[in-house]
């Protein structure tokens, strides 16, 4: 049966975040634990899934297009539950779930500086995401502090819960030298940061 | 004769529902429907169509562009009706009177986070909505509250009705564990939700 | 001689609106009609024609564009005429005519929820309204009353004219089993109705 | 020697328009009317020339683009002097005259209703007005009447003048029955009405 | 050794302008001037440069786009230098200085009604001006008179300076029978102007 | 080991900025030093890189694109460390890594008049950068002076620092005859002022 059975990391308010990476092949079935980030989201947080997305970047030729970027990896984050899917090259058939999820309109996509994101999912991939939301813009119209709209994760957290930051920092700042491990705790923080700007600011 | 004669579903103010799920074959009339679909709107609705679309993704090689996405199915709701329509692949002639309906001007059709599925309507299938209102952004300005413009139907509704949404949590949360008359079931509590949001904002 | 000998249909508030319906065929000379609808515009209408047009659709293959839409009837109204035109698939040369009476800058035309129905005309058509005007939009802004922007022209006309529109609904709810002098009159209504909605706005 | 010497047109304030009407060949020299128009521009009229141009209609296959018009007139007004130009199918090299002298910085044109113009001009016909404004949009702005924005040439000027526009509706409500000395009195009074406007406003 | 060595033009103010005219050959070496375009902008005028630019336009097909104008000449002003450049067609080499001089950030870049010239430069020569501004948009928000935005060189300088323009006038007005001395102290004047527009604005 | 042992040069405040100037080849290992530069912005600079671009011209055809511009050369600022990389053409695989680095959100990379070098970016090198922002926009709205939106470097950062930038002056005033260690001098100089810049708005 699916679980969140990867590392768990503590954040700084004392809960845990119960995560799970998945190097997604032809024939993984993701789709319960989408159902379960969905579930977490619906029962235990407003409905919000936080994302964010990485990318390869093939090499170009002068002059051509945007082509040269491709997903490599999506994060989706609730309250309690960080799901990190490396994926395939090309694309299989099942990633179609991850499609279907993302097209969803029962939960709303938070995300910080996705507007190139966004582009390039639906220009390079054809995936699109039908409700999604800018933090960083809504922070900054609902502070009415003009720069929280252009700050990174790391910043704008920082300026909107105060909390304490010094893992993340100490992950990021040394990156090379990382672990799998580490950079995923990476992943989780920031996710948890963002869920909780969210919550904050819909409230 | 045409009738809704599927499922009752009582809400949440004790009115009830009547639905119709209809299997569009190319030889089905689904004109009748809408024509009920528009009388309800004109006499009990000050003319307002809800509306919700639902998408197949078809596999996209890398850099290809939206037409992965086609419209698998429609739903139509008015104060006591809801209309479900379960598309055929491809199109069958006896579908220009949903294309009809939805370019009327008769009545204004009303949705939740419907920019992309506008702008997939029009690219790949060429359906035209002349007056579409996509309510959140009307909500976001009536009400003063910025964060209104960017939530799905269930918090949108929840913030301007502030209705019990229980039923429709339970079902979403187990979606997938749940049968036809259940989704059913959620997606006619779904349009008589966005139908009251907009009652009252018209008021 | 060209005069308005259709029926005349009587308005609210007493007065009587004088149609003309004609289908145009490839030898039909329909610029003394549009003399008419332009005099009347001068002497006695502030220089406002309402207008609205009608298409219809031809079955799309997925993935191609708006090409599915051909402009099928249009409809001119003053304070006392009402003209509707049939137009014939394709045009003739003597639907010049009509192009360059929507190209003028005589008068204003004035519409509702116009925006898409200038996208195809152009797109589909290279027909060109030089002074157009969204009414709705411009009643939301005189008024400070944001709904009128996404209304349909029966809900408009209702929220800053208050008149009787029972008759309005009566025809438009039963839609398909109505004649064409039904048809025709709840033409002439709307077009009166936004007369004066314009009026009232232009006062 | 280039003069005005045609129909000299008395307008409602007692001074008079000097007209010319020209059927511009293949070796008609327009350069010294423009020069006079510009003469008068800098040393009467604040720089300022006011234009309308007016279109053939080609007839176009359903589906084909704007390339159906093309410019078959021009008019050039300023306080004194009213120039208009009939072009000839296809250009001829002394047209570059005319492209010239709407690339200039040296005046501002001025126009009303003129979107779609400049839109039509640059695509069809290559032509560029680097200098144009809308009248009627700085005059909704000027005198916070968002109306005027929208208004045809007679109706913003009696909005804006209040000046007696009796002779233009007679000529205009009747236009297919006048000759061309009324049309070109028409035209004179236009562009001297709109000179008036823009007078006013940039004082 | 390079020297602003043509006429020297007196101002309203007193002031002299040192102008350079140059017929820019294939092996013209220009750099050296727009060098002390460069110092004597950074050193005596707030690092702000005017410019100005000069199309030739050959003839048009009925439906081809921008194509037919090119680049003719350059003009670009400091406080106390005016530069004119004729540039020949086709380009040579040795403008990749000139293509340089424009994408440089040292310097601000000050025109007047110069949306569409960016857009023909980067559209027909890919000339791009990485730092330009538009002085009259600038100039209307700045005084709060929206008139300022729409005016040229002339009339905008008229309005913020108050200085005597009747040297610029009797040149302008009479243009054709002026020879290129005049014409070229014209250009300095138009450009020691909107030097002179910028310098009050900015300080 | 990857260090700035470059010259290091005296700020105004009496801090210094150690700096790198690189000529990349095809098995140069840049990625050491971009991960300086995200450390030292973590640590010590609220995570903001500066960044500028510089771009070589090859000639263009009469109507052919941007394609004529390719990047040369990149620099990235932090408030201790100035990197300046010369890139070669075409790209080799190695500089994968800086578009990694550029499309991180980790840090912000903050520009000046940056707009002309997104577009090129992507469109010319398909490099995208995902959280970037033009602080003279900031800072116009941040100080509500208008004026600082159209700046360059120099002149924003004197109306924001009021440092002495004579030292700026005189290298770019003679750019020229300026060597290699002066132009980097300048290059340094100016990604620590917008730095200081940064830093001011952001407190």
């Amino acid at each position: 049966m699916a679980s969140f059975d990867g590392p768990k990391f503590q954040m700084t308010d004392g809960s845990y975040v119960q995560t799970k990476a998945i190097d997604v092949g032809s024939s993984t079935d993701i789709s319960p634990y989408l159902s379960l980030i969905r579930e977490d989201s619906i029962l235990n947080g407003n409905r919000a899934v936080i994302f964010d997305v990485y990318w390869d970047v093939a090499f170009l030729e002068t002059g051509t297009k945007k082509s040269g970027w491709s997903l490599s990896s999506v994060k989706l984050s609730t309250r309690n539950l960080c799901l990190f899917l490396r994926l395939p090259n090309p694309f299989h058939d099942n990633l179609k779930d991850l499609y279907r999820f993302f097209a969803s309109k029962f939960v709303t996509f938070v995300g910080v500086q996705i507007e190139e994101d966004l582009d390039l999912l639906r220009e390079n991939h054809g995936l699109v995401i039908r409700n999604a939301i800018e933090v960083g813009k809504l922070a900054a119209k609902a502070r009415g502090t003009l720069l929280l709209e252009y700050l990174g994760t790391r910043e704008l957290a920082h300026r909107v819960l105060w909390s304490d930051l010094s893992r993340l920092d100490s992950i990021e700042s040394k990156w090379e030298e990382k672990g799998s491990e580490d950079r995923l705790e990476a992943a989780a923080i920031e996710g948890w940061l963002i869920f909780n700007v969210w919550d904050q600011l819909s409230e």
